[in-house]
């Protein structure tokens, strides 16, 4: 397996981290997104989305989007719930980080640290929605140790990705105790050290 | 069962058309979000983004996210491919869709029909965007009458829910020929009438 992906990409480490966590074996191929890697002829072949990460399988066949890529790999593993009710909250969390909190904290991140804005020159919706996604998370975690049912799941590596990097952006997870209490459990299962 | 949704949004209908095509029976309560009917303390007990589709199972749990819900409703059946391949190139459209497809096509269609917009004053991200979108679909399409493997699944019933409404925000399906007559097979297999 290969895994075409950007380091700065939460999106990207998720899918290492996954492979890493069930001792899933891959080369890691290294696509730099701001020099424009992923809109090359032959990774617009794998992905005419051109968007990092994208998986490719031993037989040749590609995958794209994150959270679908932590499906096919968790598949069968102890990361995807087997009760299908908590599966299908799994699912839920991972659909809601794609639509109300990627494209609000790992954006404001993105514009500051590697577009150079400052984070009071951010758009105020960055700022409100991402707000209201870590609102959510804070509420649904209380004093949970997981997001869904009583172990590490896809959904807490998937949320963790940009949650962990969400200060870059200019969020504070003092304000989300719950929040910061759990990245740093989610942290430690996947031997990552806290995100400078 | 019962099914809390919004007429007017494709997120709702689909729902809606996963459930008439699987013959599952429910309850559907119109929740008018023009209104502000979901953000009530009784819809945001059940889901506390205050967003529809939102289905309570008959035990009293709920569940939110329309492609999680499709994956919910449609366990089992003949809408998830078996292939683990197959299945997992249906979870990437799921979640292409709501990343790359809603947040232009979807909202292009509320900002022109019920914000009152013109199409000519729609941000050109939205447009831009939500051409490169159909321009995905069109280039998956090709000659194939599904987007997954030979049959109907779960991601012909998500991305057609917006698309076959496309033209409300000044997209013209004219440009996409796959997409027009992959829309009018998939429209026809769910017995709805086309868009008007």
């Amino acid at each position: 397996m290969r895994i075409f992906g950007d380091s700065i990409s939460g999106n990207c480490l998720k899918v290492k981290w996954t492979a890493d966590h069930l001792s899933l074996p891959y080369d890691w191929i290294e696509i730099d997104i701001r020099k424009g890697e992923s809109r090359s002829p032959a990774f617009l072949a794998m992905n005419r989305a051109g968007q990092v990460p994208v998986v490719q399988l031993d037989d040749g066949r590609a995958i794209a989007q994150s959270n679908a890529i932590l499906l096919h790999l968790g598949r069968g593993s102890r990361l995807i719930p087997a009760d299908p009710f908590e599966q299908t909250k799994m699912l839920e969390w991972l659909i809601w980080e794609q639509y109300s909190h990627e494209p609000y904290i790992a954006v404001a991140r993105f514009q500051v640290v590697y577009q150079g804005k400052s984070v009071t020159d951010l758009e105020p919706r960055l700022i409100e929605r991402g707000k209201a996604a870590l609102g959510c998370l804070e509420d649904a975690l209380g004093d949970r140790r997981f997001l869904v049912g009583d172990g590490l799941t896809l959904a807490d590596i998937s949320l963790v990705a940009y949650t962990r990097t969400a200060h870059h952006g200019g969020f504070d997870l003092a304000d989300y105790p719950a929040v910061h209490r759990w990245v740093g459990q989610v942290e430690q299962l996947l031997g990552l050290d806290p995100a400078a």
